[in-house]
């Protein structure tokens, strides 16, 4: 395995990515508080520069490329907000970008990362690979190939969210019980895991899936990574990732808590409650855990907890989807 | 006319609602400002404690009120953020609260300033007089009227929002040249400005109404105060105020650089704009400021500016339409 990430790897990303990435608030959850009795806070990362946290680790690895690889230029495969962020960051840097995206990326995702300026190609879920596509452009252009997820660079990038969570929740005098990420592969939580366990080790780190999709909660369970069967029957387009790998599989088993699983039906009430009490446009995969709090999936009681809302890049019927839920 | 507030008013405000109101970031805007060719900066009240700054001015002139006041509770009449504002501001102090508002308030305002604990009366905009109602209610039961801006407290609670983001911009290292906000009754920017003009006299600051109801423009361009002809025909139902009143006015008449206007079509625009671009949820009276900089009313071309987004209580059908545009 590459050597991982530690907590001063995501110090390092945290200067590295300052000026470029937005630091997002954290804001009470004053009405989800009073329902839970609990302390609810929420770092909204749908706040964060192209919409969603992937600009962070993006940026964070983009820079640290030779400025002989960033002539190269860059590749990379997302269902869409790993796009942006890859697309963004070259951008800024001055860099070429081709993006693989699904067929079925939600149409603004698809839109926002050509905005950016990268070259986007399109590929089917079900029946073609994109890591095979993004290693044949890799070889035919020279690009280098920039992981979504598996890579010392993004983990450490990612986990700037936890940081500066943390670091808000201090300035308030609030000491955090539970953190809770959505697990797409795994950067968010293991980027952030490295950040709360480095700042505050009695938190726990709780990260939440779709049901249906727990490739990560079997993994864990069974100490070995395991395979979601399909890529595709979810609205959370941003967290359906086959397996683990084994950078993110050594960190979450190292430093979670536990996973838990929502219902889309979950998530769109989570969306609408996003929208209704705190004003957010979150999209389906960034609002499990929100779901799974709202669901009653880990009793909050008491506690101090903090919710990251990892995107709001979503689709205009998606969203009236949820607001009529 | 009553003393009029001054700056050293909003600080003193600001030291009363703290820990009770929430500080809002100060956002940027990066595509907005990357299309305009302008720094824009967002103060997104609609993330304020019940959705809306009015909690600010509200919760200021609640906690003036001496122990005597207190046990006779407060009166007030709105459209429905002010409605939220006294009735949470009232919840939190401990007091009773009557709110008179419009039968034709957006659902979810009722519903909110009833889960508050208000007690809450419903009257016909076009037939019946609010003010008389809440008088009677006040002379019946000894309770002390609460007006929506025409207030000494009131209007120095609201300029809190303008301490606060210009404070954040100072923080960024940023001078402001533009301050922008909607005008309803004027308590907002009249609060707004006495900050602004303390802080950084060289910052304009302009206001923005909805076309048909620009009574506040056609007073400061005529001199005196002028009236709209009607209280409805507009999708912003939070700032469809007849009339300014001597103080706004007055205060408005000192320190605004100007008055635009904005059609519900372009506020609709401005509303799905900040869903997509801002990943906020923006009430339609809410969205005028930046409707009016959308849409070229005022060239920002070089300049940075801070548009207030003042609330987000809106209604799913209302939201659905913006989406729909």
């Amino acid at each position: 395995m590459k050597s991982l990430p530690e907590f001063k790897d995501v110090l390092s990303a945290a200067e590295k990515i300052a000026g470029y990435a937005f630091e997002t608030p954290l804001l009470i959850a004053q009405d989800l508080s009073e329902k839970l009795d609990a302390e609810i806070y929420i770092k909204p990362e749908c706040l964060q520069r192209v919409g969603a946290f992937k600009f962070r680790g993006a940026f964070n690895r983009l820079s640290r490329l030779t400025a002989e690889e960033r002539k190269r230029g860059v590749v990379a495969y997302s269902s869409g907000n790993h796009a942006q962020g890859v697309a963004a960051s070259a951008q800024i840097l001055g860099m070429d970008a081709v993006i693989v995206m699904p067929t079925d990326s939600p149409q603004m995702k698809l839109q926002n990362t050509k905005d950016y300026g990268a070259e986007v190609i399109t590929y089917d879920r079900e029946t073609e690979s994109r890591e095979d596509i993004a290693d044949k452009i890799s070889e035919e252009r020279g690009c280098i190939v920039v992981p979504s997820f598996e890579d010392f660079y993004i983990i450490s990038g990612q986990g700037t969210v936890a940081l500066e969570a943390l670091s808000q929740a201090e300035e308030k005098g609030v000491k955090l019980d539970l953190f809770m990420t959505p697990i797409g592969g795994g950067g968010l939580i293991s980027g952030c895991s490295l950040a709360v366990k480095g700042l505050s080790p009695k938190t726990e780190i709780y990260g939440v899936e779709p049901e249906g999709f727990n490739d990560v909660q079997r993994s864990l369970e069974s100490g070995e990574i395991k395979s979601n069967q399909t890529a595709t029957g979810s609205i959370c387009d941003a967290i359906l990732t086959f397996h683990p790998e084994p950078m993110t599989f050594k960190i979450m088993s190292d430093n979670l808590s536990g996973v838990l699983t929502v219902s889309d039906q979950e998530v769109l009430v989570a969306m609408k409650y996003a929208w209704e009490k705190l004003k957010l446009v979150v999209e389906p995969g960034a609002c499990v855990a929100l779901a799974a709090v709202l669901h009653g999936k880990i009793d909050v009681k008491g506690k101090k907890v903090c919710l990251v809302l990892s995107g709001g890049n979503v689709d205009e019927q998606t969203f009236k989807n949820a607001l009529d839920t």
